[in-house]
């Protein structure tokens, strides 16, 4: 890695832990430079601008969020083993990313600050990598449906969707009302979306 | 109502417009005070610190949800149908409130912000109305258990627990993704999530 590439990792590994916290709005160039003892000016350089800073933190999350959750899941084997695996690291991922993301994940504090802002590059951005992420579930899930375990006429997107809404009940339960049930809830929750989706004898 | 309590009333409603967009913890009283045209003192003999303002602003939006959601679902008759009402109404709350809200939900906002934050008056709020509103929710679906329209064995706190996902998947798709069929794909989830707690000819 070269001085510069250096330089910007460390930089957008300490602007990451920083938006954690104050959210991805939250962060700025100034602070950044203060926090990292360097200069405004150099920081400008590899940035651009604080749009650019928080596009390209979010970048940094998301090869974060590959590395840690989409890639060891699809070294199992094709199917509800996949499946389940991508679903346990995903629950983990926030602890997993601990030193990354003291302040919680990333995805779902930006998720808040600009669900309701009007379309930018860094709202573009975001809806983007979910649209991706949304993609990696829908794989995984037909995987299992061409294995058998799960039935044909399956309506994959919605089992998605569901799966998200799971993860956001159990970030939810486990961070604000620190509910020590709050993964059993969400196994238990994710064991019914499996069941429901089983082929059975009235399927097809 | 008083002078002083219509003061208070303008202030509430204005901090929580305000709170909708920056936030909970980005009001002040300063730009409070600046926006109803009012001194900082004069607010100040009303909410005392930035933190008794954020616990009042909690209060008034959970009065206000008292009112548009769980209040009139208590008018329908007991069971699925009152449950059916109070999802129906909560699903609908974020664009209801919307000119009381125009950033969105607070309470989720605010989970965001003090997920993570160490106990205090205002985290402390926040959880306890939380903990009131799965009391609401757990009562609302015990009636249908005991309207014998779903199973008596049902983990009531599981289902409203899966209800609470169920919405903020909804949230999430609404109004980060924009995503048209969100409403649909809440109420494909919550048939399921009836469809699993029915009495059957298994249960018991």
């Amino acid at each position: 890695m070269s001085k510069g590439m250096q330089t910007r990792d460390t930089a957008l590994r300490e602007a990451l832990a920083q938006s954690s916290h104050v959210g991805l709005k939250g962060i700025t160039i100034g602070t950044l430079a203060d926090s990292l003892s360097m200069s405004k000016s150099g920081l400008f350089a590899h940035f651009r601008s604080k749009e650019q800073l928080q596009v390209d933190v979010l970048d940094y999350a998301a090869e974060l969020f590959t590395m840690c959750v989409v890639q060891p899941a699809l070294k199992e084997p094709r199917g509800l083993e996949r499946l389940r695996t991508l679903v346990e690291l995903w629950l983990g991922w926030d602890g997993y990313a601990d030193y990354a993301m003291p302040g919680g994940c990333v995805f779902i504090s930006a998720a808040m600050e600009y669900d309701d802002e009007p379309d930018g590059p860094v709202r573009d951005r975001l809806v983007a990598q979910q649209e991706q992420w949304f993609d990696s579930m829908e794989r995984v899930i037909r995987g299992a449906v061409r294995e058998g375990q799960l039935r044909e006429d399956l309506d994959v997107l919605q089992f998605a969707h569901e799966l998200n809404g799971l993860m956001l009940g159990h970030h939810f339960a486990a961070r604000l009302l620190r509910d020590p049930a709050a993964r059993d809830r969400a196994y238990a929750a994710l064991d019914r979306l499996i069941a429901d989706a089983a082929p059975g004898p009235t399927a097809g």
